[in-house]
């Protein structure tokens, strides 16, 4: 692994030299973790081409010592911003890069007091998040893992769905289940949103009993050796009425245009486009209220964002999600969801729990 | 509930009022809950003296509605703080106030392009959280609950401990009983640190299993109707040693003192030093690397802090956690932490499972 982390550094190193930059501060914790393996809540890290540093509190350093190598680790004294714009500043590092939508505004001020006038930050973004969109073959082999298990979890959560049960009760069993089967947790709050609560596409678990003749909407994900599945299924408790499965179809068909359209090359853009257009022939696109979809990897949303007009274009080693859904006010929702990785020629489908509409 | 959060929007007005500001641009979910009931996560609140409205995004509006009162709902179109300079611009706000410590530098130059040049923003920071820091008797009653289902957590957590059980087992089950409970949810990730993972502060329950003669670090809490509770005991699986004797005798003593200095009108730091003290006196206190604690409620960590110089003076309504630990690179840690509120003549303990060394 030390050596995947010396490897990534190195590539900031080059975008560093290549911008004309002594160094890059990493303020968020998955770029942290993706350039050294620190998996501590709190620091801030700083790359250059001479080595890279650490600056964390006196909870974490023991940690950062075992799970780092060839970092030097530094004892944050007072405030974080406050003790590295001091870091910057004693290493004399003339011209450092910072992403500016991982700092507040107090704290980049806390920063350049610390580092006073002789350091200079410069607007450097999402260096490190670009790195992570492409995903190299070890990584892929885990989000192969959280995938299964997303889909082993919400094979089990379906048997439990019956009139009666209550949406924390499912919840509840679903995140047991996935430490059980050895997920760190999940990668954001389980969503299960029954009847007209499905119609709310982020509900958290009620204490509210599912019951016939309605839509059931899951939406699970695992952290798995640090990486994220993210996967949707819908239910319809008793049997469907004609519209819920007009409305299925139409989302069902969205969602494999959606799958169909990724591929290197491909624009996030266009693949939005995909399962948007499907909606639109079906009349439905006034329901569908979000985007089609996300990266996944380290976190639970990165980048690319699969969103109408988005230019990028997909690379081998991208790992993005398709979701599209309908939301009908007072009735309820339905979406399907799946994580899709970009391959060198074409795409493979990491969560697979069948697509078709089940009726309880 | 509505005439509480029309209370706290009122606090608010009061509050820009007295400083000369149209209105405050609230940017955290946790102060927009405080004062609407808003549960979404993503969005943006304006409170002002004329009312308030609520800027989110399509998969959010249906669930605004329903959860809010007297609020305006605006969907957002286009990127949230771009939409939210063009919502000030358009409402002709002059002078706005914002928590620079709760937008990125990003969000801030998206913020001010949207709004123009005739809208001018404050640093107004920690209005709401002020606010916040004094919990009502409705709030209290909320967090004695929360209080108590930690300690039902930690009894039963405690009685599964023995030689052979994997840390991650004793996570899930935790985990697990919360929710069955009626818990939303830990309020953050559940530690289950044993051995040498004890002396790391913030451990993550690994695939470990507990052994004869070590520690166990078990911190958690849960979120029970939106607030929070925090609470870690240590136990022992054998015999203790001596030495790990006294490390236990001096935490739990400089726990009981931290506890017994909360009061309203003692500073924050005073509380710290009440810990302190007692492990100094024990030649214990390079071992102790964090602050005593932290308040409690709608967040798990919020203001406020506990620590060293803290010159903030209690007052009643005030939840905060007294934590002392020590830890002992190689060999383990010792941390009893409990919920305090203040009161008006002392203070409550909110978590009560009993504090001495527990061996197995």
């Amino acid at each position: 692994m030390e050596a995947n982390y010396a490897k990534r550094r190195k590539a900031v190193a080059q975008e560093l030299q290549a911008r004309g930059l002594d160094c890059l501060v990493v303020t968020h914790a998955a770029n942290w973790y993706y350039l050294t393996g620190f998996t501590g809540e709190s620091g801030a890290l700083l790359v250059s081409g001479d080595g890279a540093r650490l600056l964390t509190d006196g909870r974490f350093t023991v940690q950062a010592k075992e799970e780092t190598k060839s970092i030097r680790i530094e004892l944050q004294k007072g405030s974080l911003y406050t003790a590295l714009g001091e870091l910057l500043r004693k290493e004399g590092v003339k011209k450092f890069g910072f992403d500016p939508g991982q700092i507040t505004v107090e704290q980049w001020k806390a920063l350049r007091k610390g580092a006073g006038g002789k350091s200079k930050g410069v607007e450097a973004g999402r260096i490190v998040e670009r790195l992570r969109m492409r995903k190299d073959a070890g990584e892929l082999a885990v989000m192969r893992k959280a995938g299964i298990l997303a889909d082993e979890v919400m094979e089990s959560a379906i048997k439990m769905l019956r009139p009666g049960v209550r949406e924390r009760e499912v919840g509840a069993e679903i995140e047991y289940q996935m430490r059980k089967r050895g997920a760190r947790g999940p990668s954001f709050e389980t969503i299960v949103a029954s009847g007209t609560r499905a119609a709310l596409p982020h509900a958290r678990p009620t204490s509210k009993l599912l019951r016939k003749n309605e839509l059931v909407v899951l939406d699970l994900g695992v952290i798995l050796g640090h990486y994220c599945s993210d996967m949707t299924r819908t239910v319809y408790v008793g049997r469907a009425p004609k519209r819920v499965r007009g409305w299925y179809k139409a989302v069902q068909e969205a969602q494999a245009a959606g799958v169909a359209a990724v591929k290197a090359g491909v624009s996030c853009g266009m693949v939005d486009g995909a399962t948007r257009e499907v909606l639109t022939k079906s009349g439905l696109e006034q329901y569908f209220v979000h985007s089609t979809g996300h990266g996944l990897g380290l976190e639970v949303h990165e980048e690319p964002r699969v969103a109408r007009g988005q230019e990028f274009r997909l690379e081998p080693g991208n790992v993005i999600t398709i979701e599209p859904g309908v939301y009908v006010e007072g009735v309820g929702g339905i979406r399907i969801e799946d994580d899709v990785a970009v391959s060198a020629r074409g795409n493979e489908i990491l969560t697979r729990v069948k697509r078709d509409l089940i009726e309880l």
